[in-house]
Order: structure tokens, then C-alpha cells, then sequence
């Protein structure tokens, strides 16, 4: 079983990405910690906790960073509803937030298990890029390390740049220039993982997990104009989904350098795949659609059993 | 019948593109102008000029920009050769450069027939930014202004740069800055151009055009890297071609900004295909390659036999 | 007697500059171009033109960009009046503009008569840069070419950038690149020639020239806040007296880079003094102030006396 | 009595500063902490140590980043000395570090007295921007902020930029964007603040503090080129003067920028005085000599004689 820490904005696939990690048999996930993003950290922490709570999960939820390093903050409400759960209103969480800052809790997690911990970015790279700074062994101590971010084609924040690392691209460069070699997940990747009607299907008899969540989630997340045809791109989870099974994926050595200057580049992930470039990241090319939605609906029928007893 | 005005830096693909406008019967070839480029000044304007004496072209041939705007000049000379004609050598030309400037070679051609002129652009823009800047009004007087470089996903002077872009971003976003609407002819388009196998025997019967210039450039040119499994794209020549068919191709409208400040991306040509982004150009997406091949080839043909009864 | 090309953007210091010029034995002004500066060249060719005949000179006027290289246009007309001569209204010019462009002009002047024209810009750089570009061994054929422009302490136009300069960085940027030795008169020299009360009571008795042009041009000059305390900066007439009377200026090798990509340093003239830097310029950094009035009042008494007789 | 928080990076003038502060009635120092800058982090850390120990203060010291925010580490070895102390060798401290990072030590000690902390940092930024990032109400919760760094005219590192700024300029734009007006002692004031023959005179009679450390620290000091013939400049000292005896100081408000992006200008302190721009700091201008060098004399005096009394 791994042990996986998950730094995120949540954010609709934010909230697919932490019930899978919960579903998952082969994960223990050791702790949460929230970043702005998506939507402002005054949302996405109590969405962190609420998220938790609903799927019956113990786990710490510790806030991080309520801005990127240097820029000014920017959201995706647009794209994730104001609440940054669409429509989905869950109920507010008995629990409180860790009192550890977000940096504090993943460099103490990681440096207490030096070596077992699998480190998973899904929304800007504040927390991760603090961290490192004040803690440079973080990189050495992780198991992996694993962001979704970035693209080697086309953004979604402008032409250039994925929202994740455009909307922090000084995080960005920090977190790709540290001695590690991070597994990126980029548009390339996560636009191969569409929630597609017939994806959606499987989803049915998810009772609470599909009704009050999933269902209106990715109805709203869907009707978004970049969507509209092939069903939304559930990028976060890809990113969890490699810890649990690599062999969903294709993934290349790259040299990844984050734009941090550019007028109309600014956040782009610059991907190179040449023999001779200075390999940094894993790039994932090639996403096994069938085994990888095999494992989410799986994960899921977990949630929801475990829901269900819960309950009872 | 279109004039056309090619300012091109030969190169093995502008040697392709200047026998398509020479050998189709539906273009006039005005003006030849050159650039630094895939090879030098020094080398792209006695290119110009053997080639269009070994093809039989009466055409004036004048010599422009031996450098970029501000950056200091780079050559693409792996990919064309130390000549700029892979190992083909051709015979000195007898005719001498035009005295004039390219830039007033161009600005001086347009101006005498305005709205006739289709200028097409398959260098380094330098010579094309700098007559704007001379002469603003180029901009309305052309016919239609058709440019070969950059690219809306991957580049290949470097993962965002395209060569002609990125050999002189400054010049670029002159000229994408100008109130015309370039029609743009980038990588996604053009590596749909491979001259495969199975077209290059379509060349067979072309006699010394084949023998002695097509054949071996293209021997060379395919031997590069990246082209080593589909064949060399043939860059160039899909710019001519838009003048001659436009049916063939699908472009459609974006905003094309060049990148001249960031880091990893500088010479980049962000395009935004957003309906609400202010286009101000048209991006060439699908090629219709039987149809580009057949005209290729059939102005191929024509050169040859031009060359076979001036031979006689 | 020295020949000198005077490329400026008028502008009062810019008439001043061009009756010192005018009025100095030492000097014979072979020609004028005008460039887009201080207001928009719909205004600076006027004014040149106007002004010359106003001197009773017969020198070739012609108009050069009417734009910077890359940037949009921007004029300092709040320090120059909407018409670039304060309230002063001259009479519209008799004579037209050259043909040629003001480009052309240069290059054609300079090339006509290598190692003998001294080339003096005092507005953006634009027509200087267009120039060194068709015909990059104009470097080598003036005799010396000397700038206003630029600063190695402070701007006006922004904090680190002074107005020509900044007006049109990249141009510059092509100015100070090139393989000549600019003497600059940058902001911490000409901030030194101020028209103080003092100076100005030695233009009385210059009749019309003083009555109709200096005076009224220098009372409305001199009201900009930058000024109100010293008198306004002669800065043009600086790099013409240069030409002149080198001995009235200490000046200091330097290297000199122009700042194009900075978000609040754009346009700057970063100096280094260092004797390791790679020298490419000379740098005024001490005028004698004395000496300097000197000169301007006795070729403004030569311009005057000139008038007179004409008029009779 | 004012408590104040130095951030430092001993370092020969933060040496001297640390002294100032110790010496001064009107203070308390609460802590000390270290970044990486004029030398690494593995000397300002032990430096520290030494130093607080050499002058018989207890106090705590917290080691802080090891290098910039973004950028690759660089040192002012050359001016300092490899050990950051010229010469000098103290005996290493028999004191340990805090346990807290800096980061940590310095959100804690002002969290607990809001209002009543001055933060001096006389290094690069790096610890003062990881602070603010993780805790934003720093900015609320100083008593004030001064700041050793910055130009409004001329650099040091390059001809733009001094070096605290310029070794981490992300830093630097994240501390003058936050809410607060921090105090910039820029070289324009601390080049007023030259340790001249005549002022060393006045260290005599300082016992083991000018024997042993000041004197040996400003012979290898004053030896670098750019201090040659004033002697050099006590930088950080002035910043912990402020705090002792603000009066000494002209300040005026003003915008100040930090410039990441340049090519030519990266670390550079914009400062725009223009009553116009949003002004975000208060810029120290000029410094009434004499008493500053009195108040270093008599504080060095009041470390000297704490020393004496405490090797009884």
C-alpha cells in the first residue's frame, strides 16, 4: 500500500482525484493540503474538509498558500462555479483544518517517512515551491513526485499555458528546477481522460456519491465551452491514478522549463523531448482509456459502499 | 493569372517553392527577393540566382536583410547544408543581383500595382518588416500576403520556435502587428507536406530537374532527424500553393502574437483560435495532400519541359 | 569645416539644435531627416521644413518612420506642446519635403562621402536603426556619430528610461549593437545645459529669431514641471556642440546595452563605466557650461544677423 | 527601548550592523536570523553564532533560505572574503541554532508582540518573502520594516542593481508588493556612509572589538576597487540607525519596483518619486554624517566596554 499526500485546489476533478485516492485499496492517504487555485483557499480548504467528511474519510487538512509566489491571485470560477463545486452545496465540516501550515505538514510528512511518501500536486505549485525552499531535502525524501500541469501542445489559461502552472509560474519553475524527477501531467494527457456520456453511465448506481456530488459536479464542469463535445477532462485524477497503476501510461523523459518571462508565454511548460536536452520530468504522452476508467469507477463503487455503511 | 512576389532564403524547400510558382501556369513570378536565413545572405542570393537560370526563369532577383532586426543571425545550415543546397552545387549564375534593395525591390513592385501583388514570405521576416516600417501603406497594397513559419503547437528551432520565427521574432511581430491578415502556413500544416517515397517517385521522369537538383536535395534534406521516417516536409512550397489553389488547404481565423521577451519562447507564435480573441490572421490547419502532390508534381513537369526546349 | 546629417524629431530643443548647427562657422548642415519623436512626423517634417526657412537655410529635408521598430507610437507632447514648437505657429514651409526617404537620404549622404559626415540623432533611433540595416557599413563610413538619448542614472520618460531611448527601445538597442562608437549625450550631461534666467538674457538682441521662435518657445518649454526651478535642458544642441567643440565635454568609454524586455526598465541605457566592460560607446558625462553658452549665443547671433540681411 | 529582528548575511557591514544594534541602549535585539548572500547560508549561520558570542550577546539566531527564491545562488565573495569575514577568524560558537527555520522564527516572534518588532534585513530577501508568503499579516503585524538594498541610481552587482536585491529579485518584488512602506536604505544613502580614515581613527580605544574584528574586517573591506578612496560603505549599519534614531535620515516617499524581468536590469529598485506614482516605500535620501558616525562610535564603545567587563 502507498501512502499518498495530496496538494490541491478543489475544484471539481480535485474532488474525483481525492475520492479516488480514498477508493483506491492500494492507497493510504496520509494528508491533505489546500492551495488557492481554482477558487480562492477560503473555498478550497472548507471544500477539503467537506470533501473528506462526505466520503467518510479520517485524514488531516492542512491550508497552504492564499496566493502564488509573485503574481497576482487569478481563479477558474468560471470553470468550477463560484464554490469551486459547480452547483454542489455540500454540508459545512465538523472538523478543523490542521494547525500546521500547508508547508509545514508536507515537509514534516514527508521528511517523518523519508523515502514512502508519494507527493501528488493538482493545482498550483505554491505549497510544493515554499516547501523546497525552506526544506531542499523534501525532493530527496519523497517516493515520487507527481503534478498535474503544464502542456507540451496548448494551454487552456491562454494559448501557451495550462492553468495549474500559469497561474503560478514562478512556483512552477522552482518546483521543475529541484533535483527531482517530477511525472507531469499535462493537457496532452488529462484531455485523453473525458468523462464521456458513456463514462458517465458506469457512474449510475454510485447512489449519494453519484447524486449529490458526481452527477450535478460533472454536469456543470461539462457545460463548459472547451467540454461541450466530448465530456470534461478529469485531469486531476490521472495524476493520482499513476500512483496507483503506472501501466496506465506512456510517459517520456523531458526537459521541462517553465516560462516565466514571456509576454504571451508566460506559465508554459517548454517540453523538450530531445536525446541530448537535460532530462528533468517524466512526461505522460498515452493515457490506457479503458483501464484507466476501469479504475475510477472501481475506486468509486468503494467510496460508495463505504459511504453506505457508514450510514447505516 | 496571380503575380507573385516570393522573398524566400534558399534553401532546399524555397528551391521546391520556386519551381512550384514558376512552373504553375497560374502564377507570374514578379520578384525574387532574399534574406539570411537557412544560410546566409551570401549564399541565399547566388542560390536565387542559379536557381532561377537552371529552371530558365527571366526574374529579378534582389538581395535583402543579411541579418535579423536585433538579433545576431543564426543559419539553419544542419538542416539545408553549408550551401544552403544540401550537396548540390550549381553552376554560377551569369545574371547579376537587382541593384535595388529588397526592401525597395518590394515596396517599389507593390506600389506600381496595387491590390495585384500576392507576396509571399518563406524566410525570416526581416526583409518584410522592414519595408512596413518604410512603407506602412505595403500592408493595404498588397493582394494578399502569405507567410511560411511558425507553428500553433511544437516548434523546431526550439520545443516553442519555429525557424523563420524564431531566426527573427522582433521582425515577425512587426509584421503580424500590421493591419493585414496574413495567411499563415505553420509547422502543423506544413509536416503534412512529407515528400514520402511514394511521392518522390511521382519526380521520376523529371530528367536534370530530378537528376540534378530535386533528387539529391532531397536525399539530403530527408536525412535530417526529424524527418528520417515520413520524408522531409516541404515546407515552402505550401505557401506558394495557397496563392495557386487556395481550395486545398483549410486555414482558419486566430490571433497570432510573437513572442520576442520570454526565456524558453521567444520566437513563438501563440495562436488563439477563441472566437471572441481579435484575429488578425488566417492559420492554415489541413492540407488536401493528393491534391498538393498533383500540383506539385504537375508544375514540376512543366519546369522540366521548359528546361528540355531551352536545352535544345 | 565639418559636414553634419542632423536626424531629429522637432521639438524646441530640436530648433535649437538645428540653429546651432546653422548658425556655427564650424558647420555645414548637409541635411535634415525627421523621424516620429517628441510629436507625431505628420508634425516634425512640417516643422523642420518651417524652421529651416525661418533660418534661411537651404538644406534637403526628409521624412523618415513614422513609427518606432516594434512599439507602438507615443509622442511628449505635453513637453513639446501639441505642435511640437510650444505656441509658436511658423509659417508653413515653401519648400517640399525630399523624395527620398529619410533613410535613403542617409545612406545615400553618408556613402556619397565615407569618413566625412558627422551623423547627429536627436530623436528615437528608429530611422538610424532602419538604416544600419539595408546598409550595415554606414558603421563604418561617418565620420562619428553622436546621440542624444538615453541616461546612466535616471529617465524622464519613466524612471529608467529617458524619452528618445525609450520612445523606441529596440532601435536603439540596434544603434548601440552596431560597430561604431556612439557619443552619448544622455539626461545626466544635458540636465547640465539648462536655460537659466542668465542664459536667457543673452538672447535679447536677436530680434525676430529670439522674439518670434526662442523666447516664446523657451518661456513654454520651461514651464514643464521637470524644469520649473533651472530653466529647461538644451538636450538636442548638446550633441551638436559636440560636433563642434568637443573640448567643452568630458566624456568616458563605456559600455552601453539597452534594456528591450524589462516590465519597468524598458528603453534604459544600462552604462557600465567598468574598464573590464566591453567598451562600445563614449559617454558625456561633464560640459562646460561657460563655454558651452558661449557657443550657442554667438551662432544664434550668427542665425539672427543672417535673417536680417535676408529680410532686407 | 525598540526590539528589533535583524536579518542579516554576515558578512563584513552586517558585522558591524549586529554591533550597532547590540551597542545601542535604545535597542533590544530579539533575534538574528540568516539567508544565504554575501556568502552561503554554512557561513552566515556560524558567522552569526561567532559574532553574537564574540560580543557577549544572548540571543537567538535561526538559519533561513540557502539560496533565492527562483535564482541560481551567487555570493559577494570578493568583497567580504570566502568566510564573509576578510580575514578574520573568531572562534566557532559554542551556541547551537534555533530549531525553527528562519521563515518560522520570524512569523512567531512578531506574531507574538504585533506592533512592537522592528524587521531590519540587510540581506537578499529571500527569508522576508517566504514569511510573507506563508504568513501575509507580517506586513501588519511589524512595528516597521526597513530594508538594506536597492539604487535609485546605480547598482553594484551590475550597473543596475545592488546586490541584495539583485541576487534575489522575486524576493525583493514580493516584499515591496506586500502591504506595508518598508524603509529602503539604497547605496545612494549607504554611499554616504564611508568609513574614512578619520572615522577609524575614532575606533581606537575599541580593545579587542577593533584589534580583534573591526579593524582587520574594514582593512580587508576598504581594500576592494570600488571603496579605494573614500573608504568603504557601512550599508547595513544605516538600516538598524534608522531604528535607533530615524532623525539622522532624510526619507522621501516614493513607488519602488523591483525588475525580474530585464535582460540587463534584473534586481533593479525603480523608484519613482513622482508625486503622482503610488508610492509603497519611503526612500532614504540623505545622511547627516556626523551623528550617524557618533552613534556608531558610541555603541561600539558600549559593546567594548560589555566585553571588557564580562572577560573579568
Amino acid at each position: 500500500m502507498k501512502r499518498i499526500l495530496l496538494d490541491c485546489d478543489p475544484g471539481i476533478d480535485d474532488a474525483l482525484a481525492i475520492a479516488l485516492a480514498h477508493g483506491s485499496p492500494e492507497l493510504e492517504v496520509v494528508g491533505i493540503t489546500t492551495v488557492a487555485g481554482n477558487v480562492g483557499l477560503e473555498r478550497t480548504t472548507p471544500n477539503a474538509l467537506s470533501l473528506t467528511e462526505f466520503y467518510g474519510m479520517d485524514v488531516p487538512v492542512a491550508a497552504g498558500a492564499d496566493r502564488p509566489l509573485l503574481r497576482a491571485p487569478d481563479t477558474a470560477s468560471t470553470v468550477h462555479g463560484a464554490t469551486g463545486l459547480g452547483d454542489v452545496v455540500l454540508p459545512s465540516a465538523k472538523a478543523e483544518p490542521e494547525p500546521r501550515h500547508a508547508v509545514d505538514f508536507i515537509i514534516d510528512t514527508v521528511a517523518a517517512s523519508p523515502g514512502e511518501i508519494s507527493l501528488v500536486a493538482v493545482g498550483p505549485l505554491t505549497n510544493i515551491a515554499l516547501a523546497l525552499r525552506k526544506e531542499p531535502r523534501l525532493a530527496e525524501w519523497v517516493r515520487e513526485f507527481v503534478v498535474m500541469g503544464g502542456s507540451y501542445t496548448r494551454g487552456n489559461l491562454t494559448p501557451a499555458a495550462e492553468f495549474n502552472i500559469g497561474a503560478d509560474p514562478e512556483a512552477a519553475s522552482v518546483v521543475f528546477g529541484a533535483p527531482w524527477h517530477p511525472v507531469m501531467f499535462g493537457l496532452d494527457l488529462t484531455h485523453q481522460a473525458r468523462a464521456t456520456a458513456e463514462v458517465r453511465e458506469r457512474f449510475a448506481g454510485l447512489g449519494r456519491l453519484q447524486d449529490e456530488l458526481l452527477g450535478p459536479c460533472l454536469d456543470f464542469y461539462g457545460s463548459n465551452r472547451q467540454y461541450r463535445d466530448e465530456g470534461p477532462a478529469i485531469h486531476d485524477a490521472c495524476a493520482v491514478a499513476h500512483v496507483i497503476a503506472p501501466e496506465l501510461f506512456t510517459t517520456v523523459p523531458a526537459r521541462v522549463d517553465v516560462e516565466t518571462s514571456g509576454r504571451f508565454t508566460s506559465g508554459m511548460t517548454v517540453t523538450d523531448f530531445a536525446p541530448e536536452a537535460e532530462h528533468n520530468a517524466l512526461v505522460a504522452t498515452e493515457l490506457d482509456r479503458r483501464a484507466f476508467w476501469d479504475l475510477l469507477t472501481d475506486s468509486f463503487h468503494g467510496v460508495a459502499r463505504a459511504m453506505t455503511s457508514a450510514n447505516r
